[in-house]
């Protein structure tokens, strides 16, 4: 077998969600919510397997829902997608970022993550013949565009940004975006914008998506998920809005590495998008969560860093702890009950900063319990 | 952007479809069945999807699905495939081809595909890296060993056969099977056996899988798909089963290309393949069919050719035009109101051989309706 992806595992999410498993530890670490999905959503499913919607939908995706991403994105974002030309179901995020990425780069291309960075960018590239760069974001998580700039060469092709950012929690604003826009212009650079936690942002803030700055809007492949906006991550339904030149090439691999996705679930998709408030309630019921779960940290020695956006919280364990990250979530799983994610694993060379991170996308009492055994960290 | 498949148009599944939706034709082009699904299967996802099965499975698949695929294939081939280790659930049989073979060949390798070959395989490969090498099957659609072993060169590192084939309908013998195994052996190659038409075998053959082979299940990816199956092309559920080197590298690559599957699916079907009778009635089901659609074309002047599985009948059209396929296909569809699939465009170099295909998985009255339209051939 030829040595694809010759330094990779099993992906840290998988080896948590085993471990908390056969440890019967409370999964905070794998990003999905334990709660049920809206009742309305599943009778949308069941109605469009009634209706009959289980053969091939068009290959980029069916035209109704297509209008509603469509029709949603430009009403939030100012943007003029257009729904048949230039947005393209996928089968969940992860296809629409490696599609994406193999669109736009080839042999011999540097692409820019910013690290921690989502942990299938890097093999992704790789996969595409390109060659990952990663540029550390600053000590609190704030992307370093100094450091950017400094990472550009003639070789680099495109950036892979994410906001807001998993692991850290950290948004991106407007002035990131724009720094952003005048980088990718000046040196005529793709992005590919990780925005699946488009509707998780506190606080009031905006979400900054690249849909919103017409410089970075057409050059960008917008990737989002429809699994963590409406709680269903197991159905791995996603799409990428971009523009015309980059939604032919996207087209081109999707139809060959996919061809398309899940038919009565699209459907379902496109009836409940008429609805917008599952969406626009989304920050404030994750607020809600994120505020009720770090009170109840606040004595246990972890100290708690900003939590901007996204459902993940990330800690720093250094006062409690000399473990390594990696062997601190370990130790945290099967010592304490509580799984969680280590930043460490999200750097091309592992760091060692002493920060976890944990889901909060949980019922209540399924928080109340994590943060019960967490309190006997103090 | 990099010209990835830069002659790569998009798929003639897509343009045919399009083509018959705009005219009003019955569409026999893009292979999907046009009746109904089995409603236990359906409520079966309502089912999985009440109970909360919403959220990310196991990366490789459901472990009840697993296990009912494993039991299934070591029950009908005589195979010893561990659902642990050795079955991957995928977004299709698209997606395990085409992640099959990037897990088995790199850049500078040859793999060789059997002409007419499924459209995908050829982008697959490039995608891959690696070149493919086309060898035509013999003029009455059978495999040419002769000229395959002529093909193989030192950089040959696999081969792509799919039987029972599309699109020409012919089923691989044992004796095929065998001449492969000793091929596969002596040159030490990787198999990719698209086997999604596994349950479409008429007049009491067998189906003779890679599985059934010690000397090739060891050494190739066996590709199936439920949607073929079970009459719901749209759901885009499949598997791989390989043995356990290959199957870790085609994890280690399926983790980042769409890393899961529709989970409520997944239960669903685990639940629906305690059942045998759906697949074990489906080669009755289709011989019927095919029957009577070749009965009712036998006075059109189009040449019936064998049909010995899958559910697609080509015919031989010379004695009627001097039409390229291609326009053949497009005037049966503009003009008569039946939509094809030319056979031209499963080629490297396009072939002419007027030859086109029908898919017969439609309800008796859409085929009825078709040949009461082809009978003007007359
Ligand atoms: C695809 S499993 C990982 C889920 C996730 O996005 C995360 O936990 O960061
Ligand atoms: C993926 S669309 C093509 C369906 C099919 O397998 C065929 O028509 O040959």
């Amino acid at each position: 077998l030829p040595a694809k992806l010759p330094n990779t595992g099993t992906t840290i999410f998988t080896v948590m969600s085993a471990l908390a498993a056969e440890h019967g530890a409370v999964n905070l670490g794998q990003g999905f919510p334990d709660f049920g999905a809206d009742p309305v959503l599943l009778q949308a499913v069941t109605d469009a397997m009634a209706a009959g919607h289980n053969q091939y939908p068009p290959m980029t995706g069916v035209p109704a829902l297509r209008q509603a991403i469509a029709a949603k994105l430009n009403g939030l974002y100012g943007s003029a997608y257009d729904a048949d030309r230039d947005i393209t179901v996928t089968a969940g995020g992860t296809q629409g970022l490696i599609t994406a990425l193999h669109a736009c780069v080839g042999a011999g291309d540097e692409v820019i993550i910013l690290e921690p960075a989502y942990d299938s960018y890097d093999p992704a590239i790789r996969l595409a013949g390109a060659v990952p760069v990663g540029v550390p974001m600053t000590g609190d998580y704030r992307i370093d565009w100094a450091a950017v700039r400094a990472a550009i060469t003639p070789r680099t092709r495109a950036l892979v940004i994410n906001t807001p950012h998993n692991p850290s929690g950290r948004v991106a604003t407007s002035d990131d975006l724009r720094e952003l826009e005048r980088i990718a212009e000046a040196h005529d650079l793709f992005v590919v914008s990780d925005e699946v936690y488009e509707h998780m942002v506190f606080d009031g803030a905006p979400h900054e998506s690249v849909a919103r700055f017409p410089g970075l809007r057409e050059r960008s492949f917008l990737v989002s998920s429809f699994g963590k906006t409406f709680h269903v991550t197991g159905w791995k339904v996603g799409f990428v809005a971009a523009p015309p030149a980059l939604s032919a090439a996207f087209r081109r691999l999707h139809q060959y590495t996919v061809f398309t996705v899940h038919t009565p679930t699209q459907h379902a998709l496109a009836a409940y998008l008429a609805d917008p408030a599952p969406w626009q309630g989304l920050s404030g019921f994750y607020q809600a969560k994120r505020d009720a779960f770090r009170a109840a940290l606040a004595e246990t020695g972890l100290k708690l860093l900003p939590c901007e956006g996204t459902y993940f919280q990330t800690v720093d364990y250094r006062a409690l702890s000399d473990r390594s990250e990696l062997d601190f979530a370990k130790w945290l799983t099967t010592e304490i009950g509580v799984a969680a994610i280590p930043l460490s694993v999200f750097y091309q060379q592992p760091q060692e900063r002493r920060h976890v991170r944990f889901c909060f996308a949980k019922r209540d009492e399924t928080l109340a319990e994590a943060t019960r055994r967490l309190a006997r960290l103090a």
